[in-house]
């Protein structure tokens, strides 16, 4: 889907000479004066990346033009002053946390919802000390419900408020992440997602997106980005078959033109595995997106 | 949400000053190889527009600059020469067949099931004589069905290869149609609907988007329509109050931004009430949805 002639042109002949002479006009200005300017901030999940503990990773990825790194929820609040301390001599910053809480908050348990909840908020704590994006989360895998669609969104939007609450006091924010059918039936798109969090109504409900689980979802990569708008605070990268972008044929222009237009700031961020030797085929995956967001 | 200042400028400064000149060039065609120009061609639900019978009620849409009209379903087969003579003499064209059909594709009972496939292919030839762009359908409205998102989808997707290959034959389509969750909860939103045609995987198999329910589901209006993409081919209009278009703050230029974007080319019908004297207030939307295809 290519973004349409027309919407240059709605800029008129002022607008569009102005631009072609790099000048910032009120006319280029009001065709986006609520969005920032988009920023392709590459970041990885910490055990993609070669290394035998953190500051060696975080040495490659600064060298490889990484933005960010991700790591794993689970023990997080005993990683905390390790991590600061690791970041600390690093241009790398902490973006989302990825999962590793107990439970499930969609479950037909109150148990589960209960260790759920509460092994979330440890997570959090320690997601807001490090300065991190949010904690990613799916409200129930296949499996781990037997509420259906209706009754499932409605115990997940009545514990959402006080999670929210909890994160953006902590100083950060919940990611629902929208996975394919083969994982989670429950949440498969970014505009269902972001409609719960519309629903949910705080700044602390937000979302993510998928490259891998979009493919197989989402009828448009620029469409769902849209609608996921303000909503949307991390993005995990990965190809077709769930390896490094560049090793099968997906298309990532589609994707980002749709972060351009939304004035995307955080990151984008490799959940994937790899096909040949990491030392080569990751500098090679962040350079090849680094290519496919020029042209989007 | 809206288009960035960045989609500008990606055509780069001879783009730019070509456009500003008016002409067509290689890097604007570029820009949007795939998709023709959008139109706005307006049609209207007959029982909105006032008149004794059918010559009357299209010759004031031809004063009032309408393009379409959309008819219901339910007996249409024994109205198809009616139809017919009467938009013979008329610039007015047949838009969608609304419904009109017994039963629900997605019930539980099989009976519900075979008369909504049976009563649908009879609207179906009818609709194909007169030129349709398709026939809308619900797969279940709330109540109508027991089964839950994961059945119900199985078994629409089921009967959608019988009855799109039908639909086509006749040339015509069929159009999913989203509601909001007071209606139905099984599917609400444009991406979801696009993403069943997807996998229906049939050219017949189509939706439609409707902005009062779209306002109520979808957190971006341009977000759901680039999401429908190439499948969609019918839009409702109507105010966040289901009255007409104009008759309260709903606004349609992002959605209209969407639409122009996919290079649409079908009809945006009114399905609406009206306050006040419809021969006043009706040409009166009309002109206000001109405005507002003029500033998307």
């Amino acid at each position: 889907m290519e973004v349409s002639r027309r919407e240059v042109i709605k800029l008129g002949a002022f607008g569009a000479a102005a631009i072609s002479a790099g000048i910032a006009t009120d006319v280029a200005e009001a065709a986006n004066k609520k969005e920032p300017r988009a920023v392709l901030k590459i970041s990885s999940q910490e055990g993609i990346i070669p290394g035998k503990d953190l500051p060696e990773k975080l040495a490659k990825m600064e060298k490889w033009d990484f933005d960010g790194i991700e790591v794993g929820g689970r023990g997080l609040e005993n990683r905390v002053p390790e991590i600061q301390a690791a970041l600390k001599n690093s241009k790398i910053k902490l973006s989302a946390i990825c999962a590793g809480f107990q439970g499930a908050l969609m479950s037909d348990q109150e148990s589960e919802r209960k260790k759920c909840v509460e092994s979330m908020k440890v997570i959090l704590t320690a997601a807001g000390e490090l300065g991190s994006t949010g904690l990613i989360f799916v409200p129930a895998f296949n499996g781990q419900t037997k509420l259906n669609h209706i009754e499932g969104r409605k115990i997940l939007l009545d514990q959402l408020p006080e999670l929210c609450e909890f994160a953006q006091k902590a100083g950060t924010r919940m990611l629902l992440e929208p996975l394919n059918r083969h994982e989670t039936w429950y949440v498969r798109q970014l505009a269902d997602a972001a409609a719960i969090c519309r629903d949910a109504n705080h700044p602390a409900a937000c979302v993510m997106g998928d490259f891998y689980h979009m493919y197989i979802e989402e009828p448009s990569d620029m469409g769902a980005f849209i609608s996921a708008g303000k909503y949307i605070h991390h993005v995990h990268l990965a190809s077709i078959k769930r390896n490094l972008p560049g090793q099968d044929e997906r298309n990532y222009t589609d994707g980002f033109k749709g972060l351009k237009m939304i004035g995307y700031q955080d990151f984008c961020s490799f959940e994937c595995g790899c096909i040949g030797d990491r030392e080569v085929e990751i500098p090679k995956s962040v350079k090849f997106l680094r290519e496919q967001w020029k042209k989007a």
